[in-house]
Order: structure tokens, then sequence, then C-alpha cells
């Protein structure tokens, strides 16, 4: 694709799991949930039975802590047929709380990386999820600052990042989208046509599980890199020799 | 104020009461909340504390339908001791469910009047709240087509609006809000030297009180009307013999 060989100018940052931990947390969140169902069930039968919960939620509830604790709530009634106490379902909601109040730990490159970027590319920030949780996380991280724009959606995909392009005047070809998610962050850029820059995180959500993108059409759009360390490097090595 | 003499080019609606019945929502659930609550407090008792939830959650959890629900859990087991069971939990997630998923039921006049504004001024939905819960009224309402951007935002105080307008090149003078809270809408609005419309709805929040705007230096800047029918005529007369 010829397109991709235009002068990347805006860098769209992933925020959760891409800037700062998040699954970590949620995983921690559900180890004390299944040691609190343990008398119900095995933990495999409670993760299994709250993922699908909040499957069956998410057109009404959307992403986020709030969601997830009202979810958990509702499973734990369900696999303990009702036997769950008052002061279980409290727990809970002080583990959602908690989850709110924790500490944002930026991954391993983003303290320096973010701002060195920032000199030489506009950087949108695109996240999904709950709105207030997002800000707080923002603001948080010490990043706010570098950020050109923000952007907090309900969710992430093709049409969204068209609007988020058409409405800053950025052409596909001149943006990069670097993130954790194969599905919210990754796939729908490099359908757009733009550049994407895939950074694993250790532990990806179920929903967020795509396949790797593959074939010539991604050929010199799709990159992979270990930490956002690695990130200079490679749009320097874009910037001397374009792809396509 | 010389400065409201410009000429209006953009005006910004709210949402919740102001376009769409939303606190007649809460207000049934409130009544089936305290109706479960029944045998441990009276309803006011319920009311009192609940709301002080709420105002102790809201730098957590935000505004929201979700929001409520959690609050109202965590009321429940507190009012009760620990003695709510969870069929009865269950049953305050049943109500945030029915709210989320309620039809949205437009005010008076929106119906006619939001189209009819939209071939002569620039319109601008501000709304705060839950990112999902409002896209999916927008998208309900069947008003989405007319406004040229939408803001969701955690909250609505002056520097937000200052930023809202500078993002759209608007100066103060140029904007009219129109809302039915004084204080997330009107005072906000008026204080950044804007014009603004207060359209009471029948019930007010707690948490929206705020004393009506008063003083010359609001002269010409702050009116009330009683449905949005009232809002062209009223515009019309500011275009022909501007205030101030």
């Amino acid at each position: 694709m010829a397109a991709s060989s235009a002068r990347i100018t805006t860098i769209g940052f992933d925020a959760d799991d891409t800037l700062w931990h998040n699954e970590s947390i949620f995983e921690a969140s559900h180890r004390s949930y299944c040691e609190l169902l343990s008398r119900y069930h095995d933990a495999e039968t409670v993760e299994r039975t709250l993922f699908a919960t909040e499957m069956r939620n998410l057109d009404l509830f959307g992403y986020g802590i709030k969601s997830h604790a009202l979810s958990s709530v509702e499973t734990a009634i369900e696999l303990s047929g009702g036997q769950i106490r008052a002061d279980e379902i409290r727990a809970i909601l002080d583990s959602a709380k908690q989850m709110l109040a924790h500490p944002v730990e930026l991954l391993e490159g983003a303290a320096e990386v973010v701002p060195a970027l920032a000199a030489d590319y506009r950087l949108v920030l695109i996240t999904k999820g709950d709105l207030r949780d997002q800000e707080r996380k923002l603001r948080k991280s010490g990043l706010e600052e570098h950020f050109a724009h923000v952007e907090i959606l309900s969710e992430k995909d093709t049409a969204v990042y068209r609007r988020i392009l058409s409405r800053h005047g950025v052409a596909p070809e001149q943006f990069l989208m670097v993130g954790n998610s194969l599905k919210s962050d990754i796939l729908p850029a490099l359908d757009l046509g733009c550049r994407a820059v895939y950074v694993p995180y250790r532990i990806t959500w179920a929903a967020e599980h795509a396949e790797h993108p593959q074939g010539s059409e991604v050929d010199g759009r799709f990159f992979q890199i270990a930490t956002l360390r690695e990130l200079p490097a490679l749009l320097a090595s874009l910037a001397s020799a374009p792809a396509g």
C-alpha cells in the first residue's frame, strides 16, 4: 500500500494496559472474588459465569469497573443460589472502590517515550471505558499534558477511528495507533489504512481476544514491539525508510 | 454587558430533563427502593441515607444509573444492618437495568424545536453522566442528527464550558446554553459571559440545587421559559432587539 509511505503526523495511544497497568488490577480482584465464592463453585466456573454475565450486560452497562462490579454482584447471587450474604456483597463493592482508587502504575517506557514523542508528533489518547475513571487515571498518570486530544469512547471500532481522524483532519496514512488490544486498537486502525503498533500486555481480557492481522494487505503497516521503549526507534525507521 | 448584543451562532442543549425525561425514571426507582427497605426504615431515612451515600461516592463513581445502583446496594446493606437478602439486592440490579433500558420520552416541544433551530444555529449537546447511557439515549431520541457536536462529560463547570467554546472557536457572547439545572447548565454559562435559558423540570435532584442567578451582571443574559416551545420566539426576540 503506497499510502503508508506518507509521513506520520499523529499517534494514537490506547490507555489501559498500553500506558498503565489495568488487567493486573482486575486479576487481583478476580482472585478475591473466586475465593469469596469458593464454597459454592470452583474458580473456573466462577470465572466463566462472571464473563458470561459481563457479556450479557455489555450492551446495557458498557466497559469499566462499575459495570464489572454490578455484574459481579449479579453473578454472586446467581452462583450462590441466592445464599450470598450482605457482607459478602459488601466485599465486592469494597473491591470495586479499591480498584477505582488504585494508584496508576505506568508501563515500562511510558514516562519517557510519551513526552519525547509529543515533541515531534501530535498525540491523541483513544480509550474506552468509564468516563470519570479514565479521566482520573489520565490525571494521575502525569502524562495528560502531552496529549493534544483525549477521546474517551464507549466502543472502539473502525467507524469510531474514522470519525476521530476526520474530526482532527488527519488522513489514515498519517496516523499510527499504539495499543495492546488487537481487537480495539490494531485491527480497526489497519482496516482504515492506518499503521498500527501492537504492544502485548501480559494478560488480555477474553473480550479483547482477536486473531493477529496477516496477509499482504498489512505488510509494512503492522508492527509488534515488546515495550513502549522500542517505539521511538520504530518511528525513526518508518520516517527514514518508509514502507509501502 | 454590551457583549451580549453579539449574534448567537451556537446553542448548547443539556440532555437529561431538558430534552427528555430522566428524573421521573429515578423517581419511580426511588419509590420501589423505599418500599423494599420499608421494613427497616421510613422513606425519609432511606432517601436521606441513599443521597448521603451517593454524595460520598460521587468522586469515585461519577454520575449515572450504574453509580446510583452501586450506591443503592451499599445503602441497602447499611440500612438493613446486613440483613438484606440476595433476592432483594437482585431487585435493585433489575431496577437499574430497567432504567437503562427505559424508552426515551422527549419533553414537550423538543421534537419540533431542535430540528427547527438546527437550520439556523449550530447545536451542541452538552451532557454529563455515563458515556454509554447518554449515547444510547441520544440515539433513541431521534435528535442525534441535529447536533453538530456531542459532548459527554464527567462534570459541567465553568472550566469545562470554557474548554468546549474554545475548542469549537465560539466566543461566549455567541453562545447560549439551554438546560434544567441552574448548577450545571445556567450558572457556569453565565459565569463565562454566555447567555442562558433555564427550563425547569418538574423535579430537581438534590445534588443539582442552586440559587437563581440575580443581579445586574446577568441582566439581559438570563432567561426562563416553561417549555422548549418558547425557545424559538425568545431567540427571535434576542436577534431582533439585542439586550445589553
